[in-house]
């Protein structure tokens, strides 16, 4: 007597519920699930500067892993960074612990742009390599693929490091709009064909992340964002897998990312799923806003929290659980299991 | 034959705006305008620390004239720091040049509260002096009186110096809400105390800057920072003056802020003016606005951008010109010169 056949990925409660479709519990993952919360991803990323992890195959595998076997997750999120394409492209930078990305040489100017080649899927065969390891190990646990959007990487391109007010990429866009442009449209092609390696060898639904969109107006986001994020999201479309599109501090701009192409809204802790889901016409399913630092919290605000969130979640024709932002680095792993096993526990509605 | 007596600041267009009235031309000032976008403003700073700036009467009445002179704002806003009252409260602190306010013994229990004692009129008798030193100086032009609100004081208390994430902040009010708001309790006393001094001396208004309550969800910005922040604006009802109340990123928050007793309502450059009086119950003044990298920009952009603020003011019932946040420290001072003129230039509707 043999076992049935586990279900695969396109049954999995995530995919269900990033196509809106009835799930038997909701889904539940964590943006920056695999990082230095785990000691275990301490140990494997000990000595290994952040870029060169993210191009060993084998270790690229073990740290995505890492979460969904300790919390038991409902995806992997492929571990890598939003700047390897970028390096994979040709930009000189480095990843500064306790900084972020630092780029030798900001763009400013259209002579710059000379310094960022299309991505050819060949530039990054190890995130195909290391796709292709973690399948088997996955089984029917859906992997999604990870990419920043143009706007975000444009800021760290231009702004040389992480900024708190993104004056030069705004003045560059303000004042060289032409430049801009040409600068996104460059970072579109990176982005989506380094999505389209990471669903090619089989991820089964993709994130794109604009991080740092929320630093702009909606008039801007519409003039000078919209266009490249929509570019990316609208060249995945004959891939057929979900795509989620992600800001922080997005209340103003949901209904324009939606327009950007999202099949699923990744909402931060500061709009309620309910109302992100009515700013988008109601037909998108939501994900996210657990506020990161309520896991610091004693476990009956969280648990309060989580229950929130989860009742908020069933107003949207789907709900995927998560954080309204990354896993902080000094969040107790055994409270995100918590959460997991609380939200598995919790009948959906 | 005498010229006919100066109009004092009560007829000013800042303050007629402010009460909603009809105004002779749209005013303008800028959230920072005293600071370093100011070569004056550098050379009298040279040497000496922020705190110690902000306690010599001279020095601030100085400050705050800079920019009336140089750019013909319809307002001053009192030169100050948002941690001078709680150093004058006996915390022991100090502004870090590029850092930002750095607190020796971080609040984290409620041991430490013995820290913090209420404040008296006479711990800043050198506001008292400055703003006496100032009213002759200024003649009609209105003063502004400046503080922090408590969650944004609280949050450099606790965590001892600005913070990207909040985190200590957050965990500290959600699993120690007793100490949370009688920490908030505290600095209510604290803010309210230093803006009745600046009123009594003669401000004729004040700004209540809220600056990271954006940070927050409006869930918990109504548990636990409304009523603080409700204490100071009901604190100050009996003075008669404006308030106006302002913060960064609370495109879900400005009902609550309204609610928590503003008179006018501060807004950045996220949220439309009109979308904010219409959240607000399209009853109150409106302030705010331009992306303060905006002025980064070629002039015919900045134009076009100031003129959008203005007509977009228009659907309030008040509306004060004003960035969305404070001039940055690379600002042009020629190009707020031009921006005042322009603003000054345009009919109100």
């Amino acid at each position: 007597m043999s076992a049935p056949p586990e279900p695969g990925p396109a049954e999995s409660a995530l995919l269900r519920a990033y196509r809106g479709q009835p799930v038997p519990h909701t889904p539940v993952w964590f943006m920056r699930q695999a990082g230095r919360s785990l000691p275990e991803y301490r140990r494997v990323r000990a000595g290994i500067p952040m870029l060169e992890a993210c191009r060993r195959p084998e270790l690229v595998c073990e740290i995505t892993l890492q979460p969904v076997r300790r919390h038991g997750v409902d995806a992997a999120i492929l571990f890598s960074d939003i700047m390897v394409p970028l390096a994979a492209a040709g930009v000189d930078l480095e990843i500064v612990p306790g900084t972020g990305p630092v780029v030798a040489e900001p763009i400013r100017a259209a002579a710059d742009l000379a310094r960022l080649r299309p991505l050819a899927a060949a530039d990054v065969s190890f995130i195909d390599k290391a796709v292709r390891l973690l399948l088997p190990e996955l089984g029917g646990t859906p992997l999604i693929g990870f990419a920043g959007a143009p706007f975000t990487l444009a800021s760290y391109l231009v702004e040389g490091a992480p900024s708190r007010t993104y004056a030069t990429t705004k003045a560059l866009m303000y004042g060289h709009p032409a430049l801009w442009h040409d600068l996104c449209e460059r970072l579109a092609q990176i982005t989506l064909e380094f999505l389209r390696v990471q669903v090619s060898a089989g991820a089964s639904a993709v994130q794109l992340f604009d991080s740092w969109a929320g630093a702009l107006s909606e008039a801007d986001y519409r003039r000078y964002v919209l266009p490249h994020s929509a570019s990316v999201l609208s060249g995945l479309a004959d891939l057929g897998v979900p795509r989620v599109h992600f800001g922080v501090g997005t209340a103003e701009l949901l209904a324009a990312m939606a327009q950007a192409g999202a099949d699923v809204i990744g909402v931060d802790w500061r709009t309620p799923l309910s109302a992100a889901a009515a700013r988008t016409g109601g037909t998108r399913p939501v994900q996210g806003n657990l506020d990161p630092t309520t896991l610091f919290a004693p476990w009956q605000v969280i648990e309060a929290e989580v229950k929130r969130v989860l009742a908020d979640g069933a107003a949207a024709p789907g709900h995927v659980f998560n954080l309204g932002h990354g896993v902080l680095p000094e969040t107790d792993p055994d409270v995100l299991r918590r959460v997991v096993d609380l939200v598995h526990a919790t009948r959906p509605r």
